[in-house]
């Protein structure tokens, strides 16, 4: 399939890398390429520059938000949360109508520091303020729930199975995102409902970097035991 | 141990009756007890009237807030979110210095209907409020994250184990709440951290109505998996 991914971060190069190897045609979206490849020092996180992930996935084109959007029948919102309206906005509403677009991004605001607090919460998601700012595109809410190495390689979490949820209005938007976590090893998938839900597994998010303090890794999960 | 028991709703009966049958004795708080013990009819969940529940738990005595908080070296919240300052204010500063206060209550704000929205969140907790309320209490919060039968009886989500948490400024304090969660048979108790730590507990409620809701049953919980 071919797929866009949007943003070159952590999550970002790490789904489209594994898109790749699963053979999809995959084009990663920013803002300006030609920026996002100059930088020769390590991001915030400490991860290497896109250039040298790029030198290891040769496959993985590098285009502007529009470009990629308009090369894939699938759209990952890889983004941090700050960023997802601004990367769907660059993407433009005329390469998102009728595609479905992941949204793994997560409305997390970092400006009082540590731990951040959410810039949505209750009453909306971010999810739902994409879908309503491109009525035409068929959102999912996804993967979100996960650091990024766990989310493409469920086995990451040496303690056994655990649960991916998905959120949308679309149900044939919600079974192209199901087969493709399927391709990514996850086993159980658990469908909220419509994407109001996502309000759930967005405000989950605190949880799940508290209980990162509390084990000191982020190579866990939680898995819905019923 | 005497432990006290605040709230005479389905979470207060179902951790009373636990308690009781465990060989604690349980004095149960409520505002006006003649009132409780007066009402005939089915409360708006549906439960049948506290009377008919006394009636089968002899052994647990029903007392004002503050005459069932002076009886326990543990106090037990369990009253409804939006009641939760009324009864630790009933209760009595001078009942609840020095003791362990188990906060289970959710600050779930059912005023503009269903699904609820939280009261406080995001750079506070329900937990904190009630700690800075009563700074002599040693507040722990625990058990909001699942459905009244499963604090008391873990066994009742069939799928297999499950995962408790903890949060709480005072070692001490935690150590026995974590005791009496072992009690009721709880095997994985997951400590946060400090009480800020509830910000995450409770913030998770809206994922575990989502859950509810898409499962069709609350008897399920979530299993951190690492």
């Amino acid at each position: 399939m071919d797929i866009a991914v949007l943003g070159t971060g952590t999550v970002g190069r790490t789904i489209a890398g594994k898109l790749s190897e699963l053979g999809h045609t995959v084009v990663v979206g920013t803002r300006d390429p030609q920026a996002t490849i100059a930088r020769t020092e390590a991001d915030p996180m400490g991860n290497p520059p896109y250039s040298a992930w790029q030198a290891e996935h040769p496959a993985v084109r590098l285009a502007p938000f529009a470009e990629a959007a308009a090369s894939g029948e699938l759209v990952v919102l890889a983004t941090n949360g700050a960023g997802s309206l601004d990367a769907l906005t660059g993407a433009g509403e005329e390469n998102l109508g009728g595609k479905v677009v992941l949204d793994i991004s997560n409305p997390l605001d970092f400006s009082r520091g540590f731990p951040p607090t959410l810039s949505v919460k209750d009453t909306d998601s971010l999810a739902e303020q994409l879908q309503r700012a491109f009525p035409a595109a068929r959102v999912v809410k996804s993967l979100n729930t996960m650091t990024a190495a766990v989310m493409v390689d469920p086995g990451r979490v040496s303690g056994g199975g655990h649960s991916v949820f998905v959120s949308g209005d679309d149900p044939g938007a919600k079974r192209t995102v199901v087969s493709l976590l399927e391709s990514f090893g996850h086993t159980d998938v658990v469908d909220l409902g419509d994407l109001s839900t996502a309000r759930g597994a967005e405000m989950y998010l605190p949880l799940w970097l508290r209980l990162m303090g509390a084990l000191g890794t982020p190579f866990f999960n939680i898995k819905v035991v019923r």
